[in-house]
């Protein structure tokens, strides 16, 4: 049997709270004999979400009481100050006293950051955490970083984002040596601003597999596994991606209830639609990983339902297995030895 | 009849020059009797490729010699600076002579932006043209802007963004009183970066229909009939938005033709996903203006078929009937007016 894993959950975060995190939590216990899931929040509310469970179940979905809830639109410093006895602080500090090896929140973005970082501290060599994910791509996946912790970044940022998104690509998906690219308005070397051609001198002299500047196609044409960019231009694109696919959901809809002819032919190809449907399921790329902190720490989409919180859940044992913050260390002491010595020839 | 209008095409520009230039230029001529259009680019060529026209087309699609052509991929300065003669200078000095009313190329975007700003200089009040373009959206479309023309923006960049954004919504599409929002990545008033922060400050004070901060899915929502952002973010946006419908055109094809019955299944639906395919084609969005210059420069897209570059011809005709840069200057003078009164108080 797999050796066992503990993650805390923040059960009151997100749009639904409990009513997405409960089933999720049940769900994967279910699969996975190995993990046990500590949930966070109201004691009652809880017990009365996992009441009736077999005891094989509830034996490793355990309760862990918090009495304060950090709202959706709450300023990050009121719930990092205010707030002491949140289900998502009192599930990040359960990972820093080792009692959970990762924790997964569908809580307030800018909160969680900022508990995060409060709590847990950045990696050495690391300045600033950023938020990961993996987009869907022609050839799997493309990992993006930052989709939104920064949004103005140093040269130096991109670089140790870089090294960060190569780890995550390697751990989670098994990619022995992940191409890196820039996010840039050109693949030229004269193109863009000062921040992305310093960044890039920055790249060129590590040891990492960087392929030079990638644009906003190739996120999703499969011509590079990491794709750096600062937070602010990672959080618009991945919010237009999101506005992009829900219209273009909704213009199939519509062209299939046009009329009773493209209603029949719409229930023909339904399978088709549903297969496709399910293919670009964003609940199934759910899981955007905090990296840079000394600790796991998973953001779920505020909206998840139970199958995408599931899937964040999902997000957090793979980093635990593959050991996450620790390659992290071990490649950025490589990188900054290798960069010394460069510097000292 | 309408009054009549003459646009000068650079006829050697794009992928393939003439081969999607000229079909659409004899389609434009045919269907709009008060247009005449200058080709601009290699005499002979473009002799063999009207060949055989009536004389009442013929008369109305002139020939303009150039002997050079700016490459796909050629530094902006160096055509600048090496090739006075080429199709895109050529077509733009027709504009800048009263010749024609607007220009339409599909060359190279910087060197379009380099030359067109070089020949026809800025408005006076504008620092900066930028690139704008309509994007289809719930509700018909969003018109963003700069799609790429400058990398890094100062706050009063931003600013004369929003006014020609504005302008370009109100005659291209006819919306009264167009609104405005910022791109940022969240609607609170703390987030993002110091430019966006001070842009919205300029924009409270003006008489735009300013609505504050957007996010990427307001590009797609229907909720804001102008964004305004910077190149760089705009660019990265727009690029990832063709690469994720590239995608999800192909995965349709691929779940219709996994097996016989899908096949079977696609070929039924197949008139729905035709109107949809046509709905949601790019080619009928193909057109970007750069605005802020002393005349109409309209960009088509550089792999644009004919029926793509019969748009931008189009949207040249409509930037000249509601006489876009006359209109930019008007509004910038009745702002600039309005906030130095704001200030005075």
């Amino acid at each position: 049997m797999a050796k066992p894993i503990t993650i805390s959950l923040d059960a009151m975060g997100g749009d639904h709270g409990p009513t997405s995190v409960v089933p999720a939590a049940i769900e994967m216990t279910k699969k996975y004999e190995h993990l046990t899931l500590i949930l966070v929040g109201r004691q009652e509310l809880l017990e009365e979400h996992l009441r009736g469970l077999p005891a094989r179940l509830r034996d490793r979905l355990r309760i862990h009481h918090a009495s304060e809830v950090v709202e959706m639109h709450e300023p990050p410093s009121q719930a990092l100050r205010g707030k002491k006895d949140s289900s998502m602080r009192v599930a990040i500090n359960l990972v820093k006293d080792g009692a959970a090896e990762a924790c997964v929140s569908a809580g307030n973005t800018g909160a969680l950051m900022a508990t995060g970082r409060f709590v847990l501290k950045t990696l050495p060599g690391i300045d600033r955490p950023a938020i990961i994910s993996a987009i869907p791509s022609q050839a799997g996946h493309t990992h993006m970083l930052d989709l939104g912790a920064n949004s103005d970044c140093s040269p130096e940022h991109l670089y140790q984002f870089a090294i960060m998104g190569s780890v995550v690509a390697q751990a989670i998906y098994n990619i022995p040596r992940p191409t890196v690219g820039l996010l840039n308005i050109g693949e030229e070397e004269i193109k863009g601003n000062e921040t992305v051609k310093q960044a890039a001198k920055l790249l060129n002299q590590s040891s990492l597999n960087y392929i030079g500047f990638v644009e906003g196609t190739d996120i999703f044409n499969g011509r590079v596994d990491v794709v750096v960019t600062d937070g602010f231009v990672g959080n618009v694109t991945l919010k237009a991606m999101e506005g992009l696919s829900r219209m273009i959901n909704l213009r199939i809809r519509e062209e299939f209830s046009r009329n009773a002819l493209t209603k029949v032919q719409g229930a023909i190809s339904m399978p088709v639609l549903r297969a496709l449907k399910r293919r670009l399921d964003p609940r199934s790329y759910n899981g955007a990983s905090l990296v840079g902190l000394k600790g796991i720490l998973i953001k779920s989409h505020g909206s998840a339902d139970s199958v995408a919180f599931a899937n964040a859940i999902r997000i957090a044992m793979l980093e635990v297995e593959k050991q996450v913050p620790t390659r992290i260390s071990a490649l950025l002491e490589t990188h900054v030895g290798g960069r010394q010595q460069q510097q000292a020839v």
